[in-house]
């Protein structure tokens, strides 16, 4: 997930020659029952959790049983370089192919008609794991630890200052899944996938944590993996708030130290002793951290 | 540009309910010729500026005479919701109109060809102003003071923290275009939009500075609008620098104080004396911030 380049470092009027570690980016074709569908560009690794995860986010797919095969596309390749930048999905049998270009589904085009609540609409009416009658409840001591317990799970940030990461934690504050990804949306996807490919989907009582800041996108990802909870590093904007409000998650933006702003939701963020319980108790507070997914899903 | 949201604030065990100012986030539909091309989720503000900045960087216009009106779309629209959501780019009767889906044009999906190094032809071969031969110089001193400049310009990060900028500079420093949006491509769109429109493409002995990382995609932007110096607060990616590379163009990361790492075309980064003459020499030097382009393309 990392490579080395030449590297002029210039401090004052002093000039240095060493190689920096950066962040490798490589594209994705995404392809379904061996039609293209999306090019992401990606940091390699975890290919099958982004793809079947994008697929999610995207509708196409709603959980395990909707995947028949998903396996990088390297039959025909001459030579090695590409061998990895090509997956293929195929789907059940009853699960519809999507039109080529998914994202446009999101929109009403057919006149002068959009904005933000025709935006809020299309996924709201999508997703088909409804959050609002969830009830988590975390802790303000359990929320102010989840960035620390993110950064820590990030393998490649320290070495190259590159990386978004999206962690999907527990109600106690365990960490289940934690990736990283040039793009904020990849590493959500790849969290999701992991999830879809591990069967928990909808993602009930959980919390998913970004590094960044907290667009529409990843509200309407979230959604679409029934994700009750969303919080965020830096601020969120208008259309993440009200697409939150208007699927009753908890959107939680400036999450840093003991400070934090809950935008949507309020009422699952509490005080220490109202918070659900323990990881183990709601049976699902694994350690998985850096695991591995099943082999295929 | 903002608009505020109620919201919950919790330092440790105290909250207090109070207004967030936030960052507008809204989709605007890019249609060429009455045909929907693209949906972004942008910052509403300089959308046409945006619109003719995304058809420049994606191939589709060159130059100021490519476009003939780009104006939003409101006639058939009951109500104000989203009548600055659409907006209608015609192009010159010569110039050809794009296939749905121009992202997918960079790269070769007929087998499994995709790569690094394909994604980095696409580029090369469709961009119609090559940089390797610009000889612009730009001192270690300029370089350095360009981020506080850039952070100076944002009008709108401060009350926010949710926008990311792009700022396009001249050899000296003198900031001559500053945009915000929540998506950094955006902002750099916008930035290459307004040059596109006051017909300075290509970009030639300019710096192009963004408030984030570097990714594959912002180089391809700034290829494709001639730009030879690309600066970052942040991180590139390994792809990012070998597109930089390729094509011949400077690219700078983590500009902050007086450190930086130049990654490519260090030839241009220079002493103080050896920089190319002030603004004002080189014939570009008006300063724009802000400034308001030609009412149509």
């Amino acid at each position: 997930m990392t490579d080395r380049r030449p590297t002029v470092r210039i401090v004052d009027d002093r000039e240095s020659h060493r190689p920096d570690t950066l962040v490798v980016e490589e594209p994705l074709e995404i392809r379904v029952d061996a039609s293209p569908l999306a090019v992401t560009m990606r940091t390699p690794g975890d290919d099958v959790d982004l793809a079947v995860g994008f697929l999610c986010t995207e509708g196409v797919v709603r959980n395990r049983d909707d995947v028949r095969t998903a396996r990088h596309c390297s039959g025909n390749v001459v030579g090695e370089a590409n061998a990895g930048n090509v997956l293929d999905v195929t789907l059940a049998p009853d699960t519809p192919v999507p039109s080529v270009d998914p994202t446009r589904n999101f929109y009403t085009t057919s006149s002068c008609g959009l904005c933000g609540k025709a935006s809020i609409d299309a996924v709201r009416t999508r997703t088909a794991y409804p959050v609002a009658d969830d009830d988590l409840r975390v802790s303000v001591e359990t929320l102010a630890a989840l960035p620390d317990r993110l950064r820590e799970a990030q393998r490649i940030f320290d070495r190259t200052g590159g990386l978004h990461a999206a962690g999907l934690f527990a109600p106690g504050g365990a960490a289940w899944c934690v990736r990283e990804d040039v793009g904020r949306h990849n590493a959500v996807d790849k969290v999701i996938g992991w999830a879809l490919r591990n069967d928990r989907l909808p993602l009930r009582g959980s919390v998913l944590l970004v590094s960044g800041r907290a667009s529409f996108e990843l509200v309407q990802k979230a959604s679409m993996a029934g994700i009750p909870m969303l919080a965020a590093v830096s601020a969120p904007s208008t259309l993440a708030v009200d697409l939150a409000a208007e699927v009753g998650m908890t959107l939680v933006g400036f999450l840093r130290g003991n400070r934090m702003n809950v935008y949507t939701g309020a009422e699952r963020v509490v005080a220490d002793h109202e918070s659900t319980p323990s990881d183990v108790e709601v049976g699902v507070g694994r350690q998985a951290v850096g695991g591995r997914p099943p082999a295929s899903a």
